[in-house]
């Protein structure tokens, strides 16, 4: 256990590393930080008995600790997850390398030539919950686009973090990084956590990945730039055009594929003047799905329990659906710009113009047109990973992989120009 | 003067106004947002005479105040100055709309089709200073990318603040716009500018537009995101490759040109190895420029004063200019390293080997070869105008027009897709 008092200075100096060894990760070349990321890869797979020993040893005290079935399920490591831990930093070292990409480029009247080109962010803050798979995925994703990270996994895991990070940086070092690139914060004292968020200037940014009340405390707290991902209230618009075999399709894997999952439909809109309400309901009720309704769905379906006011605002991330019966487009329209929390909606219909001005219309990180709310995710997407889905409005919006991860600076190129 | 109690309910009365009004903005075509900036520059020229008025009771106030002539003149606005801002809004409304254009787009192997389409921000909140033009620059660029804006200007500008807008209000509710997209905190109030600053998620941008205090207390105190513009310690290094006569040129053009801008050299570093040092720091001080250099820099010229520390960090903008002289393109990248504020840097240099690993390395917003600091301005970069040189690493660096005040979100189009 550290001195309370060391905790800032400890950070400090770690921050001043990761602002050193940035330096030279955004210069390092595309082919030094696949090599490196295959690399480390491969040091997971070569030492899954250490890694698996380490996550038994934190299995165990949170058994002791009497934690959640739910929560020793995050924790826990086998060789097949571990394996795949694996196989997704040596997917992230085959994306194409974005820094150095060439954004856009103009030639002046006066014949300077500028250039926008794709750069590291810089320092990265990555602050976690129990998944010990964060360590190696968060990593991966900002070595490869060039950023040093400073890592803070869950006291649950700490352990399991230990061990994937020194056979991350056994593996990024073989391969030609500095052993900086990657750090992982020493203690799991959570005065950790505020030194980081406070570290203004000297962290680039903090992204948050876990519970609602571990983005709630980093945004409260943070005095550097977050890039934050909160709640899914996602929606599912069933127009009046819709066909009915594809809405039923799409609500049930919108709702049902995984319901822990922030891409999980939460509230099913209907239109009142879509003539299979009925059969989607029971429909949902058979497949396990728990609905609670305003007046006109309890009609369509005893099964429907009444809804709350606190319902249309509901994230359930489990078998449960609000169900709203909305006056068209305008009705879902004005359901969703009330209650949606800019995430992911869709709307089911065959027409489409009215699909267009939903796609218009709806103010979230991803609109779908007859697709799952599933969907959102950044491998679904093709961005290869994601390091999360961002709810905010500026830098990136939606799934957040490499590209997101970088700035970019201007760069002109001229013979003598000055404005005189 | 308002209850001070009562601010909050104003801020607040004002951000909803902004956010039922940046929906409608959001939806607002190309057409009618250029033809409704048209009518504001053309109410601008109409009301010339009642804007002119109202700014020389602004100007006589701060004179009765003792205000600096400095400030005097940035508050003063005459026939010239206001027709360059109604020509300035114009200008803006010629621009092309950034709002719909696809960034990219692909189509998934399961049919799916995935577009990024550029969306408005939201609602973005402008806090400036003595500038009466500021009122009209940005609330055109907001308008212009489909923002709802809220503006709180300067105290000593309150009366040609109110006349400038209640002229483009005029303007844009003759070209079809509703009167909230562009609203003016009616009271000067300090607190007017805490209740903004803590508006998060009802102004989802803050951008400070004046000195370093004001931008500093933004920062210090925003809960809500901020696009901010921090000092410009801009260095120009000349290498041992420099043609004499282009490096005098750009040189003096960045030092002296303007000397009160952000783009302003204030750091020159000259290469040991260069061989005409000493004629181009007296070409500097012939040209009105005093200079505070090193002990190899004041060798080369008499009339160059001792540099003390804080002059390597120091943002003069005036006719000042610090000199080191350093090690070749290794001594120069380690003073900017250390010095630089990450705006704008410059390097003059024949050879293009060191220019390439000069444009490589510095890590600011823009970095130039051959040409002089003074070009970092949004209307030089071809955007038509700016709201400002970013210099943080997030969403938007350098020049800012409309695309940093636009977002995007994903667009996805199926035929019934479910991810199963």
């Amino acid at each position: 256990m550290l001195d309370p008092q060391s905790i800032p200075v400890l950070i400090n100096t770690m921050t001043a590393r990761a602002r050193a060894t940035a330096h030279a990760l955004a210069a390092a070349e595309d082919a030094v930080k696949a090599r490196a990321l295959h690399a480390a890869s491969t040091a997971l797979r070569d030492q899954a008995s250490v890694i698996l020993d380490a996550n038994a040893e934190d299995v165990a005290r949170a058994r002791d600790n009497a934690l959640s079935p739910a929560l020793i399920d995050r924790l826990r490591l086998d060789p097949a997850r571990l394996e795949a831990t694996a196989a997704g930093v040596a997917a992230v070292a085959a994306l194409t390398d974005p820094v150095g990409q060439v954004i856009d480029r103009t030639t002046r009247p006066n014949g300077l030539a500028l250039s926008r080109v794709r750069v590291p962010i810089g320092v990265i803050g990555i602050v976690y919950e129990s998944r010990p798979n964060v360590t190696a995925d968060a990593a991966a994703l900002c070595v490869r686009s060039g950023n040093a990270v400073i890592l803070r996994g869950g006291s649950e895991a700490v352990a399991s973090n230990r061990a994937l990070h020194a056979a991350l940086v056994e593996g990024l070092v073989a391969g030609g990084l500095p052993a900086d690139a990657v750090q992982l914060v020493p203690t799991t004292d959570r005065a950790a956590v505020g030194a980081m968020l406070a570290a203004e200037g000297a962290i680039d940014l903090i992204i948050p990945r876990g519970g609602k009340s571990l983005v709630a405390r980093v945004q409260a707290e943070a005095r550097v730039p977050v890039l934050a991902h909160l709640d899914g209230v996602n929606h599912v618009f069933v127009h009046a055009s819709a066909d009915p075999a594809m809405a039923r399709a799409v609500v049930i894997d919108a709702k049902l594929r995984r319901t822990g999952v922030c891409g999980a439909m939460e509230t099913l809109l209907i239109d009142r003047a879509w003539p299979h309400a009925a059969a989607l309901l029971a429909a949902l009720a058979d497949a396990g799905c728990a609905l609670r309704g305003d007046a006109a769905a309890r009609a369509l379906l005893p099964a429907v329990a009444p809804a709350e006011a606190s319902d249309w605002d509901a994230e359930y991330l489990d078998a449960i659906a609000a169900v709203a019966v909305v006056d068209g487009l305008d009705g879902a329209l004005a359901h969703i710009a009330r209650h949606g929390s800019h995430h992911t909606d869709a709307i089911v219909a065959a027409d489409e113009r009215v699909a267009e001005r939903f796609l218009a219309a709806v103010d979230s990180a991803i609109v779908l047109w007859n697709a799952s709310t599933q969907f959102a995710d950044g491998a679904e997407f093709g961005l290869g990973a994601e390091i999360g889905i961002a709810t905010g409005r500026l830098h990136a919006r939606g799934p957040v992989a490499l590209e997101g991860l970088t700035t970019y600076k201007w760069l002109g190129r001229g013979t003598g120009q000055v404005r005189g």
